[in-house]
């Protein structure tokens, strides 16, 4: 049977530049409308010129080359003919393939927002098509409101959207503005818009207002729409759009879809689409979300439990699909449940051989339960893991020794009346035999240690020079400001490589010098290939 | 037309526990359950006795009042009797109305996880269920890896279910263990299962690895099923499960579903739901995701953009429900006319009057914004607001001043040649003129100050002897050791009042000092009957 081809709009620049807190700049658009070519998205909505300024310059070049790249814009305003709605101008001069209107396909909104007839909305549909058309561009029309339309004034719905098509539009887009339609209710209406536009002309662009935005474009997919838009990650508007990195894997992936449909995406690009989506969210410059769908750094991780012992003899019955098709990988963690097989699993794979029957291994199995107790949460930190197992089982190099730190906090008002905080830390090491003593001044005493640290660590100063501190999270165990603290610590280096490590004490800063000292020490082994390759992400 | 009741099972404290990083304490637990029990779920599962020591000491006593309260465990081992399974003595002893166990329904996985035969397993489900309602509890029976066991083998997944039913299990609940279950497979599966065991004892488990675990339960009720599971926040293992919080919502306030059904709780509860989420999310002490649906800070905010004028103009025409309905409000963020009236409404509720054009309003309004932005959690502080609303617009008295602190940690082997850590503060306060030195060791340097500030009071020193920090937070808002820092400090008194406060800096002593204070502050304010009711909980 040949597979019904699904097409991809990507409206990451666009719609996704809505999101509370995303502002791109016109170098951040250009990286991001590179990666979405490559990528292998059918369209790329690079934003709406006329808009802001950084869409307007964004617009002066194509930035795609495999995909089609579209501006957006607003169908022509009534009154006024296309030629004289600058707008519109704006817009039929912009360098893109496809020109994506915005159309009211609600009476509601038609009245309230445009002030204007419902014949007139119509009519700007149809000669905005028009336009677009005879300026050799590909159109594309985006019915906003399209569901609350049709609940509300069904004829009137499908009216703009037979207007969009009629005039010569390549696609209608049903849009869930609002993002509160449910899955269940789009078959119904996919199927009265059919009536008048052919499903493989039909597109569908949803919100995550009741978290089903995968979901809705999916039915209206079953239901035969042949376009579907969203975003990298899922940002949008208010809870964000359709998650492309969600439902791309699920088209190509998952048996119901993948029989019957086909994408312009390659099985090589989609092992990729892990990197994708965490480039992605460096560019935004935040933490990618652990439990993300095929991506997340917990899509296949499994806590030692019911379900580890049956997922090491056969890792297929626990994971719907295999992780490397979308270049993830599995991690079962090690936690105070589990077992010597585990713990061997665990080792292998970062390069530690070690026999069932070596007493090596209990003395680090009961190291590791004792110190899990005490709240060292190993699972999340594999560097200091794998430290503690191969100075347990084998010869890590004693590199240097920390003799003694103090470090200090003061806070008085300067002559000027000011109120003033200083931090200033000393580090006393012995390297080869010789004193090393530092002191730096930090932003708070923990920045204060770690610069000491790093100040002057002799012969290893010059090849920690790329070693960097990206995030330092810290958990207080119990309450009260006595109590025990985890510090958790995330470093990467020029190698791309990342590496988390742990510290545990009743103290802060003891707490977040054992994670520093287990991050510098684990990159020193690294660098020596002492160590596996865990973090090679 | 009368509404059919679907039932609502929370497995935070189970298969929440689950999620890598989550490591629920007892207190956790304790605190959790009560938070479920009060929204009006109908079932809280707590955990899994004999699994680990948390949960077994956890099953001594029942934690809901409420909400039927449910122990989980595995069925009884083949070939032993029930009452030779130590597993299963546990679970029958554990204090709790409900047993539910986990089957195996996949043929596969009954060769492979518990080498037995098909019969025998079909055998323990039966002698399982018998045995619980032998002790008086209501069964449940969770058939692990329904639905991929039924595309394997339906007859033989369609017997599992018709055991546990046949032997007396209340419900029978479909698990789609590995989470790849599509939405628009559930239909026919559940339909399948109806022809064995009724409708109204079918729950539906659903996990979240392609982003629809929410869409997957919601087919499964509009396919009969009327018990649904999931988790607050949506955690559990790997991608999580069925956001419940996604899930209530959508039941109770989309038409599609709140005209034929119901649940166990109230439209008040539900206008707690956004709450009820950030305080999870604080237990769990990580940042509320702000796009979440519903509840998120972003649910109902949008940018200056084509939308908010029109958003202006009619709020609802650009909101698929009313925000307040789950406690949530609107963001318009261009000028913010929401603002003022907002802020009254806040100050009121704390028991501070002030006029609409008074302008210290407007300071204080400004003052809030530039904190907030700086990192400050007002919301998450209510003392620390009310201080800050009351120094600025009436009369907060200096109680004391801080001239200057000071705090030292120091590391060093001692003469032993045991490593030791030193921590020692010193602060210099201002009474009635009088300067008060003092010092203090602590466990860690905030510790040690929270201890020097309170050693010398001077006349405030006896009304003080009964604050207690209860918690303390410590949450990093941009990366690196030299990032900013926020702290929120929860306290309480002999009176059972707690409040909470917050620090904000580059500096973690600096950011908890400003906590620490703020609690010391609020409490005197407190005593003198000056402050509000706001934390009576």
């Amino acid at each position: 049977m040949k597979k019904e081809r699904i097409y991809i709009y990507d409206t990451t620049l666009r719609d996704g530049q809505q999101t509370p807190g995303v502002d791109f700049s016109v170098a951040d658009k250009k990286a991001i409308a590179a990666m979405l070519d490559d990528f292998g998205m059918d369209y790329v909505e690079g934003g709406y010129p006329g808009a802001n300024p950084t869409d307007t310059s964004f617009f002066q070049r194509k930035h795609t080359s495999r995909a089609k790249f579209a501006a957006f814009g607003m169908t022509k305003r009534p009154g006024v003919s296309t030629s004289n709605d600058p707008g519109m101008s704006v817009l039929l001069q912009a360098s893109s393939d496809v020109i994506t209107y915005v159309a009211k396909s609600w009476d509601y909104h038609v009245h309230l927002a445009l002030g204007c007839t419902l014949e007139e909305n119509l009519e700007s549909i149809t000669s905005s098509v028009t336009a677009a058309r005879m300026a050799g561009k590909e159109c594309i029309v985006d019915c906003e409101h399209f569901f609350d339309g049709f609940k509300a004034n069904p004829q009137y719905a499908l009216a703009c959207a037979k207007a969009a098509y009629s005039a010569g539009a390549r696609w209608v887009v049903l849009c869930d503005t609002n993002g509160g339609t449910q899955p269940s209710e789009v078959g119904d209406i996919v199927n009265a818009v059919k009536t008048v536009v052919p499903g493989e002309c039909l597109g569908i662009h949803a919100h995550n207002d009741t978290e089903q935005a995968v979901a809705v474009s999916l039915a209206a997919i079953d239901a035969g729409v042949r376009q579907v838009q969203g975003t990298l990650n899922g940002i949008g508007e208010r809870c964000g759009n359709a998650n492309l990195v969600t439902l791309i894997p699920t088209l190509m992936l998952k048996p119901y879809w993948a029989d019957r449909f086909e994408v312009g995406i390659s099985l090589d690009a989609l092992a990729g689409i892990t990197k994708l989506s965490r480039t992605f969210d460096d560019i935004l410059n935040r933490a990618p979300n652990d439990q993300a769908a095929f991506t997340g750094s917990s899509a296949f991780a499994t806590k030692a439990g019911i379900h580890a012992s049956a997922l090491l003899k056969e890792p297929k019955t626990y994971e719907h699909i295999p992780p490397e098709m979308v270049g993830n990988h599995r991690r079962v963690m090690v936690s105070d449940q589990g077992g010597k097989s585990n713990f061997i699993a665990e080792l292998k794979k970062r390069g530690i051989q070690v026999a069932k029957d070596d007493r090596h291994l209990d003395t680090l199995i009961a190291l590791v339960k004792e110190r899990e107790a005490e709240g060292y949460a190993y699972e999340s930190a594999d560097a200091s893991f794998e430290l503690l197992a191969r100075q347990q089982l084998g010869a890590v190099p004693q590199f240097f020794r920390v003799e003694a730190f103090r470090c200090m906090v003061e806070r008085r008002y300067d002559s000027n009346g000011c109120l003033k905080t200083v931090s200033e830390a000393i580090v006393k090491i012995i390297i080869d035999g010789e004193e090393h003593l530092s002191v730096a001044e930090g932003h708070g005493p923990v920045n204060a240690l770690d610069l000491a640290l790093r100040k002057d660590l002799g012969r290893y100063q010059e090849e920690l020079a790329d070693l960097e501190l990206v995030d330092f999270k810290v958990r207080i165990l119990n309450g009260g400001t006595g109590a025990i603290t985890r510090v958790l610590i995330e470093s990467h280096d020029a190698s791309g490589q990342r590496w988390r490590t742990v510290g545990v004490s009743d103290n802060i800063i003891d707490a977040s010098f054992q994670a520093l000292m287990d991050s510098v020490v684990y990159k020193l082994m690294k660098n020596r290939e002492l160590a596996g390759h865990i973090a090679a992400e």
